[in-house]
């Protein structure tokens, strides 16, 4: 067995230190955004040359730096915007602060009912010769942990979406300088929001950790059960983020499209459109606060069922601090990672031309996967002993370093492949979508079949990789092996959210140049910066799914070890019925959402409309639509409608837990990830490629492409039909699907030890 | 325990005679069909007149009845339409022949290699005190059944399909008459295809086993395994039927109607369109030899299972011939009471009006279940001993016969929810369609998307409804349960696929009309025909994919018993990597269907193209289309795309089973069960959602439909874009996903001796 070579107090420094310098990592990156100045400049901006890590050698014509005018009413929609977006989330904030109390209070009353509200120590489940705390400190400290996962996603959140609509207009003046300056101010503001959110959450815990362990002591069994609710709190707000979210940018973008472009043919992002603002806050609200979250949820969740197993595993019963902190280790090290690599970015690298930002960005995958692939094998060499046990239901299964390495590795792989497989799917610059985009010679009909044909394929090899993933993982390390997979996949989080963010902050910065009436040259940067965004932006929402397909095995697993089952039979009624209606709800949820999204855009709609006929000059560009309406009622209807699927997510494993038990929640959660991945890797793909068979057309960048042009042709019109469907697939449905497998299964996690004791009455009766 | 009251003696005389009586009701329907003469009458064709069981009472405006030139035209359409299907058959079972040579050498050689080719007795696995025969024998056998129950299959669809045929035009005739009368033809026709087929299936059964108990004596165990072969048989040529015959139908649809339709503006079904035989010939291979062989192999694949797990349970242990043969007897029974039940629409009620044309066949369903629950309760009564033990995976369990009873019943009952439950979300009497109707308003784009939600949220029901059959007759009687709740669903298959093969009847009887060039008021008879069966149509494919999943769960559950499995535990790397890939399969297979349907509509379209480019003189109606050349190629194209998604459907479970183990092979199926049933019954429904959201358009039967209206309106062309992607989910890929999940588990059952013996050859290694 033996002891790891680094120290209890060197892992109690090094995690710290680590979290620190990411959070000091991404303050500076703010800080070099925030040089770029919203102000007019007297002359030629002095003050941020030579300094953003890149020289003058970036030589491309500079034009419209000097008008004035161009600036403020850059300054005047950027604030339009990032006001709109506070206000979102302040409304939300209401419904979470709602949620949060009542879901504090249910999973307090939920787990001190398990001993019947006892304050005496119990005898430990897993070890039965020590005294572990009562359920009832378990309960209140679920509950503590619960809403500091809440508000650390929150913060998060919130800090992203800051310096999102700050970097925007930021991004379309540093875009009359040239094509590289502009990719950088938004790929450092996007290193914010992915080394704030990675950092935060990783300081956060481990200070809960080592708070609990003041009352906990010796009891790390107690200690980390109560630490699962911090997944569930960072899991919970992502149902905000991701499907209110989700809905609120959908709603936006279809209710300004069918009133700007179809009746009133105005191009997009006309500032006459009422509901442009909200569009552009929409890509904030959905794409950087949503998959933030969900993100966010997904590592919070992958740390806490690795810890949960770890606990009653050999590094928990002997209590090996630094073992048991390999997890947060692995974290760590990513965070340093992640920082090596976006110097790659913004300083080792420079961008000269519109065809160097994609490469730039898929080098930023490749680069942080290949370090990280050292770092995980420094730490496994240095943090763990060469032999230990791990708990495999019921049995300690013995477990050597290199082994739990490549567990690890083979997650951070997969999420490579994945990846690329997406990218392969969704990019216009290979078969696939061309192949769906010369379907559009035939009509909408074709272009709608090949597309839902290629979603369907799409599948099949991302399937394999997480297949693979979770046989190396299972097999090595059993449910312990699949959380450190998930955390490997997780542990570029930094860099994969600084690329995802990327993407709406370069699309609002074109948003601006059109409203800001900035000239066609610079317009075509922002728009060659959004298309290598969508490209990521895919890539990004493949890699969500990936892990949240990872994470969800792995909450699954301790869900399981926790509720004391041993065998989870497929030859048993109770586990079969939970199966196949476990893989019915991923169809159900997706109904709901789609659903959702046609109400709320009705909704916005009508307001456009409503603006349109009853406000004199809007049309002539002489008076101004009233954006701050628009904007209220895409945060209300999205927050309505994102009830009845939040209500499906959260009531589904406390009413199959109460009344049918832990066996059959168990086939629920194994139908629904199994299912579920499935319709949101194929909703995303499909609806990527719809978008990108119809910029495909709209480009017409080869000979190819132009046969099926240009703008207006009958192919257009097809491929821009099956955009609009792709878009609540792609946005809303697919993506929310994420937060379906995981809540669920985190959840089931939290209330585990409840459903064991008190579940499954209609079978008892 | 006690005997039944039933003897063995009156077993042996019912069952027969219940098959006889099934086939004599089916050959009087079809002297009954073809008292309508397709040659010209000189006077009001008196030979049929109160002799079909209705009376001059039905008194509508009879035209056209004498034109014996019409009545010329029908005759030659008729034969072009017969042979062209009669063409694809012989086509088809080239490959049939080769494919049943190849796979019956393989299962010879497969299971006689299970214990080295030896001839010599060996211990039996249940009982071990007895001797069994040895597997060579079993292989024998199982090749035997295998050839039988293919060939059966292969008859009963060719004789289907022989009369459909036959009927058409003859439909079409009597719709001069009125539409009660052209009624009772198309739906003695189809009861023609469904007595044909329940009672064949039954007597060639009951033949076989009587014949193989020669050789094999007291040993029912080696006995019943080897029947097994007979469900294989059926269910493989269900995958010529419904996968090739799928992608036929929709390729003819499709190109007949891409370059008529859309290209030479010219109506459906007009004489003038070279692929105009080939669609029709498309709706008789698709739906009623595709349909037929699906129903056929669930009814021989639930029988076989029901009997193998049987043979291992106290019936089987102490030779109770006749509670063995339950499951037989139901099936007889079901004829008995099918028969009553078709006497109610040919003979005790009388169509009047268009309008009672939907409750009839609705009827049908009603009374067939009602007859069917009384007809149960007997057969259990009677046939089972008051208890009795089942095999459950290693224990026996015992049973009584009023749970045996309740098993039958619940799958009996859960088909007909669904059947409904199908219609609701399929029909256009009912708000879901009218509400996809509805949002043809804002475009093509959101009709897709509605249609989209609407066929998730269709699963829902159905979902539960299975699952509640699967729990009762599971906890009851675990996979012996599954089995009899699957062959109480298919019960009533004589009445279901009457019901069903009426639908493209009428849809070719217009056809005929239309192309015959018949008056306006006699086409409007036979389109109130086919819109009835339009329903219907959606009803049996629902009916279809659950018997599909109650079936494919008793065959796992045979497979899994036979395979010496006790517990197939999800919480292991094996079993969980088998589940995800298995339900990934769907989508691969359904990514495959879809494709195959491109690739060979296109074909058709270019035939098409030529012959209007080439030939002078047809658009004018003055030459004739070289109908042969398009049927040719539909054809073709349709057998050689099947191959592909053929292989992966045959292939996987070698692959799995050789490579990676029983284990690993029983998540594939799970998995692939509880996924694929949720994608094909959304696929079907929403195909099914959109054509009637078409039909309510361009019917304008209400206010709220002409609002929408007239054909040719921007809301009725966003229809049609719907009703042609709905095409290839509902005829082709939705349906085709039944062989998937049912094959691949067959296929499992049948090798299981084998793979358990020497699979998982990448696991010894």
């Amino acid at each position: 067995m033996g002891s790891p070579l680094l120290s209890d107090l060197a892992t109690e420094i090094i995690i710290p230190v680590c979290a620190v310098v990411g959070i000091v990592f991404s303050l500076v990156q703010w800080l070099l955004v925030s040089k770029v100045k919203l102000t007019p400049e007297p002359n030629r901006s002095p003050s941020n040359n030579n300094k953003n890590g890149f020289n003058d050698s970036l030589i491309e014509e500079e034009e419209g730096v000097n008008e004035h005018n161009v600036v403020a009413k850059c300054a005047e929609i950027q604030t339009a915007i990032s006001e709109g977006a506070t206000s979102f989330l302040f409304t939300e904030y209401q419904y979470v602060g709602i949620f949060m109390v009542v879901f504090a209070i249910l999973i307090f009353l939920f787990l001190g009912s398990v001993e019947g509200f006892s304050t005496k120590s119990k005898r430990c489940t897993y070890d039965i010769t020590r005294m572990c705390k009562p359920a009832l400190a378990t309960a209140l400290f679920s509950t503590a942990s619960f809403v500091l996962g809440a508000v650390t996603s929150v913060l998060s959140g919130f800090l992203g979406m800051k310096i999102a609509t700050y970097a925007n207009a930021r991004t379309t003046l540093e875009a009359r300088k040239g094509v590289g300056k502009a990719f950088i101010i938004a790929f450092r503001s996007g290193a914010v929001m992915g080394f704030l959110l990675a950092a935060n959450g990783l300081l956060v815990l481990y200070v809960t950790i080592n708070l609990f362990k003041l009352y906990y002591g010796d009891d790390w069994e107690g200690l980390f059960e109560a630490i699962t609710g911090y997944g569930l709190g960072g899991s919970s707000m992502a149902l905000f983020g991701r499907v209110g979210g989700g809905i609120y940018t959908k709603a936006a973008d279809v209710g300004a499209d069918l009133v700007g472009k179809v009746e009133r043919n105005i191009p997009e992002d006309d500032p006459r459109n009422p509901a442009v603002i909200a569009d552009n806050v929409g890509d904030n609200v959905g794409d950087i606060a949503g998959m933030g979250s969900d993100l966010f949820g997904s590592y919070a969740e992958s740390s806490c069922a690795a810890l949960v197993v770890a606990s009653i595993s050999s590094f928990g019963i002997n209590h090996e601090f630094t073992a048991m902190c390999y997890p947060l280790l692995v974290s760590s090290v990513g965070i340093i990672v992640c920082l090596i690599t976006t110097l790659f970015a913004t300083d080792f690298y420079e961008i000269k031309a519109v065809k160097d930002i994609e490469p730039a960005l898929k080098n930023q995958l490749i680069i942080s996967t290949v370090l990280m692939t050292v770092g995980i094998a420094i730490v496994s060499w240095i943090a763990l002993p060469s032999s230990f046990t791990i708990f495999n239901f019921g049995v300690q299964k013995v477990v050597h370093n290199w082994q739990l390495f490549l567990c690890v590795c083979v997650g951070l792989w997969a999420g490579l492949i994945i990846g690329f497989v997406t990218e392969y799917y969704t990019s216009n610059a290979y078969s696939p979508v061309q192949d769906v985009a010369d379907s559009c010679r035939t009509g909408a009909a074709t272009n709608v079949i090949f597309g839902l044909a290629l979603g369907y394929k799409s599948v099949i090899i991302p399937i394999f990789a997480i297949a693979i993933g979770i046989f190396v993982s299972f097999s090595f390390a059993a449910m312990y092996g699949i959380a450190v997979a998930a955390l490997g996949m997780l542990s570029t989080i930094a860099t994969g959210l600084a690329i995802d963010a990327y993407g709406p902050i370069s699309d609002n910065a074109g948003g601006i140049a059109e409203m800001a009436g900035m000239s066609h040259r610079i317009r075509e940067r922002t728009d060659a910066l959004d298309a290598a965004g969508n490209t990521t932006a895919a890539i990004g929402k493949g890699f969500a799914i990936g892990s949240a397909a990872l994470v969800s095995l792995a909450l699954f697993g301790a869900f399981v070890s926790r509720a004391g089952i041993q065998v989870v039979d497929v030859l048993t009624p109770k586990v079969f019925i939970g199966l196949i209606v476990g893989a019915m709800l991923p169809y159900w949820f997706s109904a709901m959402t789609m659903k959702s999204v046609g109400s709320a855009a009705l909704k916005m709609v009508e307001e456009v409309r409503r603006q349109f006929n009853t406000i004199p000059g809007l049309m002539e560009g002489t008076a101004k639509p009233d954006y701050a309406t628009c904007v209220k009622i895409s945060t209300d209807a999205s927050i309505k409608e994102m009830i009845p699927p939040g209500a499906l997510v959260m009531l589904t494993p406390l009413i199959v837990g109460i009344f049918f038990g832990v066996e059959t929640l168990s086939g629920v959660l194994a139908g629904s990830l199994v299912s579920g991945v499935q319709v949101a890797i194929s909703a995303s793909n499909t609806g990527g490629a719809w978008d990108n068979a119809k910029k495909y057309i709209e480009a017409g960048a080869s000979e190819h492409a132009r046969t099926l042009g240009p703008k207006g042709s009958e192919p257009h019109k097809a491929a821009v039909i099956g955009d609009t469907i792709g878009d609540p697939l792609k946005d809303t449905s697919g993506p929310s699907l994420n937060i379906l497998i995981k809540l669920m299964a985190v959840e089931s996690l939290v209330f585990a030890p409840f459903f064991a004791a008190h579940g499954g009455l209609l079978f008892k009766l």
